[in-house]
């Protein structure tokens, strides 16, 4: 009566499944997710007693005692390597004499800084009898090298805890590994947010986009504009996200090497804007009269421009990040179409009846503010499609089209010279039945026709889990570990995980661990964790 | 660059949702969800105050204090009536002289019984000025209309609680609503599977069907057996039910008069039974000798209906319920056509090579064994499509095909005289994006071809969550709200709930009440509920 309906993949047959449980419960002790780029290990391991286990920082580290970033990676690796400590189970029955210390050395003092598109990640780690060394150039690099650390180590039946001798070198294939939550088509409590950081720091993710606003609601609360989520959050008091919100959020994400990309989409996608904002929305017409709609953004109005620019400096200011998302993407004419005034206004610059030159003006003044900002622009792939004038730093976000689709937008993005971030095979709000992890981690981003100057344009990908049918209820299942196969795509050398077969016994080994870590991450097929979720 | 798809609905615009927005902000005296069969209320509203609410006995009731059941479901339900009153919030601020009596009164001291398949539900419900008539036949019937009543409750933006004059008959349009969960593909730790219970009573949900093993693992903890999950668990400690976990579950259930309906599924489906039960299942051959793997139970064999006999002695004793499930589904004939010994018995019985008819013989004995122990049979479809001698009285479970092909089998199997239970529409572990919500709320199970005796053999529906891809991380948002649509279509009048557009806010509305009682039910569409969960 129940039954797998055959799809695209081929399902493991049960006799393949009870062979994988086995060698679940054998250790492996390649089980790092993502894939480190080298990594060699040897059956010779170690145990590790919670009671005589140190991190320390080495002496030569740019970074001592006092690093914020550091010192507090080290308290919570701390939980991550040794989960039950806490609990009093598991540390007193064996006793090792000789401690074993974790040395971590970083080349510079950037504990106070926040990452961004130029941090490196890179990092070497070296377990030998007693110690650990993991050398880093930045501390960003030091946290990456913590988290492999931590899925190196292993706890056997009897509860004790070991880890095998092993050298790592180890960076990312990718600048740009992102993962995009919509807090506005349905409202996500804080503790949602900070849960999913967390989780985005176990699979090596260092971008949190956030669609703070849309449609539906406007849950930032503006310092300058209080209006904004006054009038447009679905409750002004209980759905929105104050500034210490916000810094929270973004201090939390810095503790763990993650940017926060904001994102005040327009001109499109505004409506809630408009509930705050007089003025802001373009007035749609019936025939020769105001509707009582209301369209995107005004593009006509001069006092449109200002409010964005007071809007944008105020952003600039509240988010750290050299990155500011613009959106750009959807705009529907038909209400610029019926204003009279709009219509005038394209007769006076010369645009004829091809509303998308007015889009461009749009977005080429919303561009000109960020800029003035010192702020690196991201825009919708839309923006690239009707506008042949962006400025050459503006990064394009690839999100339409089918695997075969997007190729081409890919040549035709870097052959224009832009950099591109790949968001379009990794729409994971969209569900099916099955394993379609295995669509997400097979995605193949430099496969498409272009030189090797255009390959070096795609900064990066991104996961976009849209709110339609998403909000704290369901985020976290959905999202993990689906998410975690693209991270492994955006991380790892792809020759060395282009086998999606092998992949799924070490994705559902990183997902038992996921669980173990209290993230509630779904089940990839029949079978069990050794630490099933309790949090019911 | 969000997208909704296209699909077989269509989407409510935003315009649209906002306005349901609005609805919902309104309070609307309808929302019992499912919709009871008549409901007639009106404006007239009194306010409840907390410290003066009684849930009492009525005078003439055959049930009086100290019936566990109607005692325990006052306790339970004046939390739900009242979600914040234990935190100390919103009962100070106002002062209530005259206190509010919900008399409750039922035709039958059925408080130490179990709910079964004859069991009324039928309640009517009559909410007045100072008080709350609730008249039922039994008390299976009470703890509908207790249930209806909690939802009539409001609590207005001050916090104060409100019921409006209302007048309600009610009864269920079938009698078998069942949802069935899959402990072996998974283990589901009983706190999943109590939660479950709870949150079937709100949508008035009335059979647990437990689907407790399977292929995967054998979690029973059997007593005459122990070996069984000993080694067929997919931990003999962690991973199991003890006979005090059954016994807990079907007393959570009956004080929510729920039947717990336990399926022990044979001869397919029974990979795990072997680990610990020797000789059980048919060594399958590679040409002239035993290949090592084995196939369904060996139905050639004494011992197997001596062992199957003692097995359902104790299933019987330990559930009281008057059905048992015995599978029956999905026989993969190809070990047994390997097997000498099998084919020689299929000669001297006379089967020739049909290995339909071993299948039969099979079937047959196991339903004799359960007839013996005074149970109903319930099987899956595939036995009636292979066997035409089955006991009139065995309950056929449809869970085949797409929607037009369920009907023919309905049609087929209700010609026949056989009684049936519908699963195939309601498989709800295939998900899909989208609001596939409605394709469970738009089933009409009696819409065959067939007499009105054949329709009176639908005994009912069931919900069916199989654990390919479905375990305690990601049961319940996948389950609720999806399973309610389910529910009001088997339980309420087709004809008052036959437009799935006007269903749509009552089920947001319901949905959010499911939040309120901490069921982490996922969103259906865009919005918000005023108290969002918080459980991350």
């Amino acid at each position: 009566m129940s039954v797998v309906t055959s799809g695209r993949y081929t399902f493991p047959n049960y006799t393949l499944v009870f062979f994988i449980f086995l060698q679940l419960g054998l250790h492996s002790v390649e089980g790092v997710w993502p894939l480190p780029q080298s990594i060699t290990s040897s059956p010779e391991r170690y145990p590790l007693n919670p009671q005589a286990f140190y991190f320390t920082y080495g002496s030569q580290s740019a970074a001592q005692e006092g690093c914020s970033v550091l010192d507090e990676a080290f308290k919570r690796y701390f939980s991550l390597v040794f989960p039950d400590y806490s609990s009093g189970y598991g540390f007193l029955r064996f006793s090792v004499d000789k401690p074993f210390t974790v040395q971590v050395s970083v080349g510079r003092d950037d504990c106070d800084s926040y990452p961004d598109e130029d941090s490196s990640e890179q990092y070497t780690l070296s377990v030998s009898a007693g110690q650990a060394s993991l050398k880093a150039k930045t501390v960003w690099g030091a946290l990456r090298g913590l988290e492999t650390f931590s899925q190196l180590v292993y706890q056997e039946d009897f509860g004790s805890y070991y880890v095998n001798k092993t050298e790592i070198e180890d960076f990312p294939r990718f600048q740009f590994r992102g993962i995009l939550l919509d807090t506005s088509r349905h409202y996500l409590p804080l503790q949602a947010i900070l849960k999913t950081l967390d989780a985005m720091a176990f699979s090596k993710f260092n971008v949190f986009h956030w669609h703070i606003v849309d449609d539906p609601s406007f849950p930032y609360q503006s310092r300058t504009f209080p209006d904004l989520s006054a009038k447009g959050a679905f409750h002004p008091m209980t759905h929105i996200y104050t500034q210490s919100d916000v810094r929270r959020v973004i201090s939390f994400a810095r503790m763990r090497g993650i940017r926060v990309l904001p994102e005040f989409d327009s001109p499109g996608h505004t409506q809630s804007w408009g509930k705050g904002q007089s003025d802001l929305l373009t007035p749609c017409y019936s025939g020769s009269s105001p509707s009582g709609t209301f369209g995107p953004v005004n593009p006509i109005l001069p006092s449109t421009y200002k409010f964005m620019a007071t809007l944008f400096k105020e952003v600039s200011s509240v988010f750290p990040d050299s990155y500011i998302h613009l959106g750009g993407d959807e705009v529907n004419f038909s209400c610029w179409k019926s204003n009279p005034d709009v219509r005038a206004f394209m007769m006076k610059m010369g645009f004829g009846a091809d509303f998308t030159k007015l889009e461009a003006y749009y977005m080429e003044n919303i561009v000109n503010i960020t800029v003035a900002l010192n702020r690196t622009s991201i825009v919708w792939q839309d923006v690239f499609d009707y506008h042949e004038r962006i400025p050459k730093d503006t990064v394009l976000h690839i999100w339409k089209g089918l695997p075969a689709s997007y190729a081409a937008e890919l040549s035709a993005i870097t052959k224009a010279g832009h950099r591109v971030l790949l968001a379009a095979p990794w729409y994971i709000n969209h569900i099916s039945y099955g394993q379609d992890w295995r669509n997400y981690y097979t995605v193949q981003p430099l496969n498409f026709s272009g030189t090797e100057e255009q390959k070096k344009l795609v900064i990066g990908g991104e996961v976009c889990m849209w709110g339609e049918y998403v909000d704290a209820t369901n985020l976290t299942p959905r999202l993990w570990p689906r998410a975690s196969a693209a991270a492994e795509r955006l991380w790892s050398n792809e020759k060395q995980t282009s086998d999606v077969d092998k992949a799924f016994p070490r994705l559902q080994d990183f997902r038992c661990k996921l669980l173990r870590r209290g993230i509630q991450a779904e089940p990839l097929f029949v079978g069990h964790c050794k630490h099933e979720y309790q949090g019911v």
